[in-house]
């Protein structure tokens, strides 16, 4: 039995876009999943009776309070107990879900994980990826993507670690091809930090490191499976893919491949290197996105992606 | 008079697509531009014999010698006194062009402003440019691209100078809103480097500050003129703008806006805050970026650019 808690307050389209999300991924889940719905219990009733319809499988966990977007993440984890971030941080404390995924404010989700579940001992930074499309793969795995701006040479290290577990055991990838970001293929290029980085990964045995990549090999180039940058970068990377979607929808390009460019649709990412399943999506996601949500926080579970992180940092 | 020195001997398609490009440009140069050919007088010549066309206005200054891409840039200085690249930077020291122009070794050209005209007292760092399409200002000028990886919030500051001063004389841009390039809109957003710069910016009476932008603003918003980030940054946004193009011309989309990302076309950028007018381009340059490149070097030259400069630094 596999029960997967959600966070039905979080995202700017809550909790409608979330109960939608959840219908639409009900005949996507096995048997043995339940969804533990967290938030005001007489909307997410109400929601079902309007639609008249239900999930096969769910449960309501009643949360009378909520965390806004514009919520002080600290402050607001601590003021607002009966919140649906704090009350699913709890469940996933005792227990009593095995995984909790949320598109409500992103710094109370990390608030969350620190005072609660914590970060996995040996793990400096954990950290968030995002899946950019390429041509040839699918896609890459690009991490960080925002917790760290000020990555240092040791934390990037472990982001090959966390990125290569990801990307074997929940995307499937045997072998997965680690690379890091930088401003040429050659082992001296780079600021300081990528340049230490390097040196770091060169004879890694944790990953297999396949080298530098740059920002032209993004999209079309079939390098490496996960990339590897500071948090700042990997943001600004992230964005300026969103800005692709963004120029092609305003000159009109209709392309099935670009429509994957859509982050709407996008279903978010684990926090990885904490001792349990967090997911967390971006604030403007819509039913789709919240179903993809569900459907990858059930292959995270299902890959035990946690417990594989754990015995990686064990020493 | 205006004599613009360009390399025949930069550049992967040097010399056809350097002496092409001279063609190319000649119908769109005033009568009082002379284009100062320096490279192998043969080739020079059995180029223009061999197509049968001449410019109208040329000189030749034979060099016997060049740095290939492959050399060393510090020793390649050294030990070709006779190359193209350094006899272009000894006429222009001399005062006998007022402006060099290569396709050439980046390096080399960066070692040769070094080693001749050297940096505008009061420069940190001298920086490139790089124009990125949007589709509301035409283009988007980004800055550092490539020459500091590291750098500094004093450095930026520059940069927002040197960016606003090369908007508004050579691009006619009014009072040219210059930006930094961050993970979020709020001051205290960034890494150490950008919060830090934002200080130093956000007071400003040299530039015309207008705050942070992300990466989803380039192509398609209207925030900035300007964008100030460092050179590791830079580039890696630059190099993904790349590959949007090659993501385009492999998913067959045909898009006139979108092949103003194709940057083989492009026409190089000057070095900013040096003693003199020199201007780089890629070396996959094809004779239309060379064609581009010489009028980008006749309105930096028009526009007494460097004299500019040297004025903002005064003190």
């Amino acid at each position: 039995m596999i029960r997967i808690g959600l966070d039905v307050m979080g995202g700017d389209f809550a909790p409608n876009a979330v109960l939608g999300g959840v219908i639409a991924a009900q005949k996507d889940l096995p048997d043995d999943v339940t969804i533990v719905l967290i938030g005001d219990e007489n909307a997410i009733e109400h929601y079902f009776d309007e639609r008249n319809e239900r999930p096969a499988r769910y449960e309501v966990v009643h949360s009378p309070e909520t965390i806004e977007m514009g919520d002080h993440p600290t402050k607001a984890f601590t003021k607002k107990p009966r919140s649906s971030i704090v009350m699913g941080f709890r469940l996933l404390e005792e227990g009593r879900i095995d995984a909790f995924a949320s598109a409500g404010n992103t710094g109370a989700m990390l608030v969350g994980t620190t005072m609660t579940i914590k970060t996995i001992p040996g793990v400096i930074r954990p950290t968030i990826a995002a899946t950019i499309p390429n041509i040839h793969t699918d896609q890459t795995i690009l991490l960080d993507v925002g917790i760290t701006p000020d990555s240092k040479p040791d934390v990037l290290y472990q982001y090959g670690i966390l990125g290569s577990l990801y990307a074997k055991y929940v995307f499937k990838i045997e072998d997965p091809r680690v690379a890091l970001l930088n401003i040429g293929e050659e082992p001296a290029k780079g600021n300081l930090v990528t340049k230490s980085a390097y040196e770091l990964m060169k004879d890694s045995r944790q990953f297999h490191f396949v080298g530098n990549v740059e920002g032209n090999d993004f999209f079309v180039r079939d390098k490496a499976d996960v990339v590897v940058c500071d948090g700042f970068v990997g943001n600004i990377v992230l964005k300026e893919a969103e800005a692709l979607y963004s120029l092609a929808k305003a000159r009109g390009i209709h392309d099935p491949f670009i429509e994957r460019f859509n982050f709407e649709n996008y279903g978010g990412t684990p926090i990885l290197g904490i001792n349990g399943n967090v997911i967390i999506a971006h604030g403007i996601s819509n039913e789709k996105a919240i179903k993809n949500m569900l459907l990858l926080t059930l292959e995270i579970v299902k890959a035990g992606l946690t417990e594989k992180i754990l015995k990686a940092f064990e020493y």
